[in-house]
């Protein structure tokens, strides 16, 4: 893209990655987060030992980690990384308004998340917090024995692998050395830690009081027959922030989806009729 | 030997499995730890997630475990499990000032150690920690993508080994339960907790009054030329428990190993010499 901006001039770009609420209820994504994927290394001793002749006298790398992961949320689920959320642009009334249109049934979600219970920060919605809010995991973690059965050693490194999805204003970069300044600052002085950032991307918000999304709104509701409601996502198309940084580009995220698609996962399907009800709601956008 | 008591009469067990301190300084073994080792599996979500759908509002049981890991020790190296403790025979000061004579040079422990700094329970010397106080140690910890490269999982499970050693007069078993109940006290509501246990050994310590003990400290000293100082060790000899237990056997650890023998290690070496004066001491000791 950076090297061949005269040939992607336009006045915008149509991502057609994302989903209908139903059939009949079309709708417009607008907000998707960004990430910073890091590895964390954690080193002990030079060498594995036996915790039977060096355990209670030399600390454990896996208890050094279990202590740094378990502090980076606060009990209501806030990250405690500082600076962490100085540049995160607040929600919104109008858009915290517009979110709890999404028909959402906490049941529902529960029974297709497989949890017992929600968790998080309470003082936003659900889906505020898995679209609009960012977040912190462990996406792995390993250290010492992992075989079936059992050895007393006490391991002389122990690893994780922690990813924070972004949103607006957050710098990927910014994030990735605020969080590798963080783990270094509460380190104990008996391990070392080794923080490597694996990959980063921006989050991005696109505007909807723009004439080109008034455009697609019109064509939504022509064809489908219903009003398109906003919606945010809590993953990632890099290519939106890249667009828009690189050639000031907006891009209209028209989905055409089912939320039960299985995307990207065993019988993944599309809804024939929405195929051509895409194409005639594209036409109709280009003819506005 | 439970079932071949008659046959098992004995005034003493002699056992060398245990070392010198040097070629010319005996040392005789009185104290071994005992161990219970346990698996943990925290399971959140009933399958592994997409974080960037679901991190944020589901907890990750990657960050439970952490946190239940995290909270097993104090700032000051304890076990904070309820009633952990409560078993422990006290360190008599007799018995610390005979730990004392233990030649130890820190520097060098801590080059043999490869660790950087010691930790544990200040109020306790090294020797101690190791030998002599009960510890807990995660040998392994395991969960989510840990292969090379990044996945932004939100797993359903996360798992860790965590073995105790134990010091007289506590019981394997009854700390199994203390740490399978401490444990379901402290899970989140928001993920499960199983716990099961792997295997236990009862700690021993042998007297030093007897007379069969005082035999073996003069037999020492004739043959090697230096009273046995007393030691104890972090490991398991399990059958001096139960040969206590089952037959009211006393064991006396007669070692003749030394501490560079290299011990489970590549190149073992037993020091030749030490073989034909360990004969001579069992010898000796007879004859007393």
């Amino acid at each position: 893209i950076q090297q061949n901006r005269e040939l992607l001039l336009a006045d915008v770009a149509v991502i057609s990655d994302s989903h209908m609420m139903t059939p009949h209820q079309p709708a417009i994504l607008y907000g998707l987060r960004g990430l910073s994927y890091n590895e964390v290394e954690v080193t002990g001793p030079t060498r594995d030992l036996h915790s039977g002749s060096f355990g209670g006298a030399v600390h454990n790398p896996i208890h050094a980690l279990a202590s740094m992961v378990a502090c980076l949320h606060d009990e209501n689920g806030h990250i405690t990384i500082p600076g962490f959320y100085d540049r995160v642009r607040p929600l919104l009334d109008e858009e915290r308004n517009e979110l709890v249109k999404n028909p959402f049934d906490r049941d529902q979600w529960l029974q297709q998340a497989g949890a017992s219970n929600d968790w998080g920060e309470a003082e936003y919605t659900i889906i505020e917090r898995t679209v609009a809010r960012p977040t912190l995991d462990v996406n792995g973690i390993w250290g010492g024995y992992i075989e079936p059965g059992k050895k007393t050693v006490l391991p002389a490194k122990a690893f994780a692998k922690i990813s924070m999805r972004l949103v607006p204003d957050q710098d990927p970069d910014e994030i990735s050395q605020l969080f590798k300044k963080h783990l270094e600052s509460i380190v104990p002085p008996t391990v070392q830690v080794k923080v490597r950032k694996m990959s980063s991307s921006f989050p991005a918000i696109v505007r909807r009081d723009s004439k080109m999304m008034q455009a697609a709104v019109h064509a939504y509701e022509e064809i489908i027959g219903a009003k398109p409601i906003f919606i945010r996502e809590g993953g990632s198309i890099p290519v939106v922030a890249i667009l828009q940084k690189e050639l000031n580009i907006e891009s209209l995220l028209l989905g055409f989806g089912l939320p039960d698609d299985n995307t990207h996962s065993p019988n993944e399907k599309f809804h024939l009729p929405n195929f051509f009800r895409g194409i005639d709601t594209i036409i109709r956008f280009l003819e506005i």
